[in-house]
This record gives structure tokens, C-alpha cells and sequence, in this order.
């Protein structure tokens, strides 16, 4: 059996999910079953790397006591350590940096390390592991995926995709509900999260799959998007249906690759050069107003898509812990520079396990949608893409309230 | 014991709701409950008194057959029987308009009628059982309400209300837990539907009330807006808190009354003459970033706050059922021309119970938010106004689920 002999540390960064803090849970129990006791510590960095560097560090033990404490935290969304956007410069460009790294991770005796992230958060894993090795440092870092955007290379699936995704399909199904209301024309043009993939916004036509009412029209960053033919399909479509939904990515992009939000514009970019995205829908409400006279309402699903933890998926959250759980065990066997990853091993019933990836295969690519899923038309998914995203979805949380509201674990910091 | 000795009909009208379909499933009840045998008839209007009048009628007791389709009929969100928004013109205006519904009261012999609705509706009940009045004709004219917006008279607060404030004050929490994941100025701007009445903008600080986290700022449309005072209170509470959430009503306004929203500029209206209000944050996000430069989202909770349906308050969609039933009593004790309305016999603990009020009192008027909820500064709600809030989001529906989501009922109407 391996053991952790050495204390850890544990990080969130990225953008925050449902799911995200499921994880860090799987990485208590992980300790909590592989150490021999805790005066081996669970260090958590506040704010991630860049609070790590700044001395932000709190005691994981002294604050997640019992089990109660644990299904809290299992249950509360966003980074509960907080999180950071934090480029980690190269080695070469900025030794001083690496220094500060590795003088706090022996100042706290840190042997593991855990970083729960997306794409850029792999990134830091690679660099951190890459550079220990150079250095002769004895630690394993280990990347833990996390992302609602479900772009992460190397894992079937991320944890959080799966809330994500029931969050928008329970959503929009109510939204086509409401839609239908009036006899009137009626269009309504959703926005959904994710920039270069389009994961989440394929999860809209989910209740399509159990013939739940679903979007009419569903536009994925993964095609070109052409104004003229999505004005003539809204045309088209309302012909013989009244009351039409469509569900659009933030990030598609026309022919010339501009994408067609209207802050595209003003080209801000955050740190990472990613594009800020918003008012797709509205740039699309617009023109199908002007073109075709019609009501329109458009709606940013917005912030709830990864925060939204009153309809998180219980299985989302039982598989985050799961992947927390494995890191930690990846560590004890000697493993670093890997991410913990998904595996579907069967496709019907659903089963999975948990292995791992070299961070190598993993660390700044993006996974998009595969063809398969798209349907010719570029305008929905296919069955197949459904079936992919169904199983992620099942099961609703047990949420601790107060009152009638979620109540969420909050860590002292200070 | 009184009885209802001949057929009815009942309609729904105005925006939907995530109760309205409760309510539906209360008269249906109380119908079983005070009909000899079900050759006295329900009928339903399709699209409220607008599709009565084009004669889409369905008799819903062939289509609410068992305990089951009552079970998903009451979790279902939207008007399930279609609705309208439809301004019905005086007698001495169009007489013809009158004729042509009591005609079709004649035809299918509809001896009770209960609508469902807001302010609007409450004025066709109003006019209708005045109408019947005075030709002689025997109905009894019973409005039964509903509106998130908790605006209408005479009753303690409105079915749809408690769970629309549930999902807001859900959501908000979440936001707040969202937007505190990073080490940065960050300020958030969240829009809330209630034109002229702040109730649903109130709600928002419900989670305070359970010591959870709640917006920092909240303005509510009874308050005149000022945008100078506004960037300063932002400005102020920057210094000691970095991550701010703030709360604000689409419908709030300057000192000259006019909207602060985008679309004010573009008048356009309703046919009720409301003007359609949308982007008040936006507007407010572009202000906060140009005067404190700072990180800045807003989002529009839209939709969702009023078919959120996964979210509802079970005790919202108990009293909606409980509203319905009492309806069908009152019609059986021979009254006409009243709303069924809530009474909150005792305020801690909660209870309630249904009684009645003279239509005159309630249609065309508008319930605003009372002084006593309001802080002396206009930029929070008092702890007065969260107790009265409280009882109404309390307790969880049990969802009929495929695969992880949400099932709609779904009334044939061909």
C-alpha cells in the first residue's frame, strides 16, 4: 500500500464551477485514507498560486473537521480556497519566481502538491513539475481537471462539465416551456459559456434526448457561423412553429474568425489573451428583429451556468471527489507531472474509473466538439452527442439549507 | 354544503409563472371536490379570454386524469393552458367583443368562470362579472391570482411570488459565492425583474436573513434612483470589501421618473402600456467601470425567475393549490366578482389561510413595497422585510425527472 509521508498543498484556480470544491473534498478523503495520521498536514493555498507566493496558506484539517463540514463543502460552489488568473512565467524568463515557489513549499515541508484547474492551471502544473525535476526537488504535483467549458485534453470529461450541463438543460427546457406561452411569433435567443468549445452549449439540446421540450436551433463556436443562414433557418422555422428557441455559443465566430458578440469590438482581453465575450445573443436578437419584425428575447444564461449549485449534478460531484481522491492516491505511488483523468469505460450503462495523463498531452490545447456530434446542418447536435453528455447529468444533490436556501461552507482566511 | 351545479371554464393570462399551473391543479381539485360527477365539465381556455374568443377550448378532465398527471400538471412552470395579454375593451366601447364571449359561455354552458392572473387579468374579471351583471346572465366570475411581481392588492402576497423569490435569493447567494473567488476589485450588477414594485429585488437579500451571503447593495424602484449617490456608495464600499455584489430592479428611476435602462430611450410599450424595460445593470456596469475602473459583470436574471421551476418554493406551489381551491368554493357559495386571496393569520410561525376580496379593490392597482422594508438610506431592505419574505420560499418540490431533468405536462390543444 502507498503512503502520503509528507505534507501537502492544494490549490483551486481557474474559473470557479459547482463542482470545483467536490473535488478538493476528494482530496481530503484522499489524504485522510494515505497518511498515517494528521500531524502529516493538508495545506490549502488561498487564492492558488499567486496567494501561495504571497504566504497565503490556511490549515485544511483544522477547518474541514467532520463529515458534516465535508458534505458542506461538497455542496457549496465556487473556489472555496479562492482562486486566482495567474500566468505562471517561464522558468527561464523569471527564476525568481520558481524560487519564491519552492522556498514556501519548504518552508511548509510540502512534498505534494495538488492544483485543481483548467487548460492554464495545467499549464502551472507542468512548469511546477518540470522545474522540481530540474531543481532536484522531492515533490509530486498533480493536476486535477476542472472546468465547466469541458475543453480539457486527456479526460472523457471534466468534473463540473456535468452540473454545468444539467444546469442549462434543466433551464432551458424551462425556458422553451415559457416560450410557448402566447400565440404569438416569439423568438428567444439564449447565450451559453464557452469560448473555443461547445460542450455546454450542446447540453441545451439535452432534453431533446428524453423528448423534454429543446432548442430549435443550436449554434456551436466549432462551425462557422453564417448571419444570412441563421436568419433564413429562423425564417424558415417559423413557418410552422410560432414559438422558436435558439441557444447560441459565446464564442461563434463568423467566416473571417470575428466573433460575433458585440464586445468583440473593444477587444479586451484577460491575461491569458482570451477574448472577454458577451452579447452574442443580443448582436443576434437585434438583427433578427430588424430582419424579420418578430418578438425577440435574449438571455444570457451568465454566471449561474458555473455557479449554480442548487442544481448540480449528483453524479458530477460524486465523480469530482473521485478525481480528487485518485490525485492524491497518483501522488502516494510516486506519480508527477500527471493529471488525474476520466475514463468512460463503458458507453451503456454508463461506467467510468479514474486514471491519469502526462501533463504534457493535456496543458494548453483545447478539445473541441468532434464532428460526429454536430448534425450536417451545423444547427444541432446529434444523437450520439446527447448520449455522450446524458449519463453526466444524472441525479440531484442533497443540499443543506437553512430556511429554504443553499447554505455554503465558507473558510476562515484571515 | 354548496355545490357547483354546472360546467365552468378556466383560463389563464399574463406572464407565466412557476405556480400558475399549481393553481390550475387547485381548481381542478376543487371541482372534484364540489361537482356531483364529472358530467359537470371543466373546460379550458386556450390562450386565455383571447382564445376563448376564437373558440380553443379543451375539457381538461380529459387530459388530468390520475394523481399523477395532477403531480406533474402542479411542478410544471408557465401557463400550461396557453396564455394572453390581452386588454379587454369596455362594454360601451365594444359591445360586440362582450357578445361574442357570452356566447361562448352560452355554447358550452359555463355557469362558473375562474381566471388566473395579475393586475390585468384582475381587470377582465372585473369587467366580465360586471358585464354578466348586467345582462342577467348566470356566472359566477372568480379571479384567482398569480404574478412573481407580488404587485397585485388585496391579498398578503401572490402565488408565483415565493418561488421566484426562492430562485433569486438562491441564485444571489451563489453569485455571491462566485464573485468572491478572486483576489481583485470586482463588482457585480444584478438585474431583477418587478417593474413597479421592488418585491423580487427585495428577495434578493433573503439569504442575509440566514446570516448567508447577500447582496451588498440593493435598490428596489420605490425608491428615486441617483446615479452620483450610487458611484459614491460603490465607490465607499469598495475600500472595505473587494468583491461587491449589488441588487437593482429594472424598473428603478431618476428623479425626472424616467427609466435607467438602455431600451428606455426606445419607448417601446405593451400593448397594456408598460414600457419594456431590459439592460438597467448593463447601463450601470458602464458607468461603475468608466468611474472606478474596476472589474465589472452584470447580469440579468431574465426568465428564469419566472419558470425556474426546478428551484420552486413548495410552499409557494401548496398555497397556489390551496388559492385555486377556494376559488372553486367561492364560485360554489355563489359569489362572483372577487379574488381569492391570501390572509396571513399569524406572522412567526407562519400561517395563513385563503379567503376573498371585492375585484373593484384590486384591479388596475398596483401593491408596492412599504416604507417599513426599506432602509433609511434606499440602498437595502430592513430585516422587517426579509421576515415577510421568509415563509413563502421555505421547502423543496419532489420533480418527476427523466434522466436528471426536469417533465413538463403538456396539454394536447389541436
Amino acid at each position: 500500500m502507498f503512503k502520503i509521508n509528507g505534507n501537502a498543498a492544494v490549490g483551486q484556480s481557474g474559473g470557479p464551477t459547482s463542482a470545483i470544491n467536490a473535488t478538493l473534498c476528494g482530496v481530503i478523503r484522499g489524504m485522510d485514507e494515505l497518511r498515517e495520521n494528521r500531524d502529516i498536514k493538508l495545506y490549502g493555498m488561498v487564492n492558488g498560486i499567486e496567494g501561495f507566493l504571497a504566504g497565503k496558506v490556511i490549515d485544511i484539517d483544522a477547518q474541514v473537521c467532520n463529515e458534516a463540514d465535508f458534505e458542506l463543502l461538497k455542496h457549496t460552489p465556487a473556489s472555496a480556497l479562492g482562486s486566482c488568473r495567474f500566468k505562471l512565467p517561464s522558468a527561464e524568463a523569471k527564476p525568481e519566481v520558481y524560487d519564491k515557489i519552492f522556498e514556501r513549499f519548504a518552508e511548509y515541508d510540502i512534498r505534494y502538491f495538488f492544483y485543481i484547474g483548467g487548460n492554464d492551471s495545467m499549464d502551472t502544473v507542468k512548469k511546477i513539475a518540470e522545474h522540481a525535476e530540474k531543481i532536484n526537488y522531492p515533490i509530486n504535483v498533480i493536476g486535477v481537471p476542472k472546468t465547466i467549458d469541458n475543453d480539457l485534453e486527456g479526460t472523457d470529461h471534466s468534473p463540473g462539465f456535468g452540473s454545468a450541463a444539467k444546469y442549462i438543460a434543466s433551464t432551458m427546457t424551462e425556458i422553451c416551456a415559457d416560450n410557448a406561452v402566447y400565440d404569438t411569433e416569439s423568438v428567444v435567443i439564449t447565450e451559453i459559456m464557452g469560448r473555443d468549445a461547445g460542450w455546454l452549449t450542446m447540453s441545451a439540446a439535452l432534453p431533446r434526448f428524453y423528448g423534454l421540450g429543446a432548442p430549435d436551433l443550436i449554434y456551436l463556436p466549432e462551425r462557422v457561423f453564417d448571419v444570412g443562414r441563421f436568419v433564413s433557418s429562423v425564417r424558415e422555422r417559423l413557418k410552422t412553429k410560432k414559438c422558436l428557441v435558439i441557444a447560441v455559443s459565446e464564442g461563434i465566430r463568423d467566416a473571417d474568425g470575428e466573433y460575433i458578440c458585440e464586445s468583440a469590438g473593444s477587444k479586451e482581453k484577460d491575461i491569458f489573451g482570451h477574448t472577454w465575450l458577451s452579447g452574442t445573443a443580443a448582436v443576434l436578437g437585434k438583427i433578427i428583429k430588424r430582419e424579420l419584425g418578430c418578438k425577440v428575447r435574449t438571455i444570457e444564461l451568465n454566471t449561474p451556468q458555473r455557479c449554480a449549485a442548487h442544481a448540480a449534478s449528483a453524479a458530477d460531484l460524486d465523480e469530482s471527489v473521485q478525481t480528487g481522491r485518485r490525485a492524491v492516491c497518483l501522488a502516494a505511488e510516486g506519480m508527477t507531472g500527471v493529471m488525474a483523468s476520466i475514463i468512460r469505460t463503458k458507453k451503456t450503462p454508463y461506467e467510468s474509473e479514474i486514471g491519469y495523463m502526462d501533463i504534457g498531452m493535456i496543458a494548453n490545447k483545447i478539445k473541441t466538439v468532434p464532428d460526429a456530434y454536430i448534425n450536417s446542418t451545423g444547427d444541432n447536435v446529434t444523437d450520439d452527442g446527447l448520449a455522450y453528455i446524458a449519463p453526466l447529468v444524472i441525479g440531484e444533490p442533497e443540499l443543506v439549507r437553512l430556511g429554504g436556501l443553499p447554505v455554503h461552507f465558507i473558510f476562515k482566511k484571515g
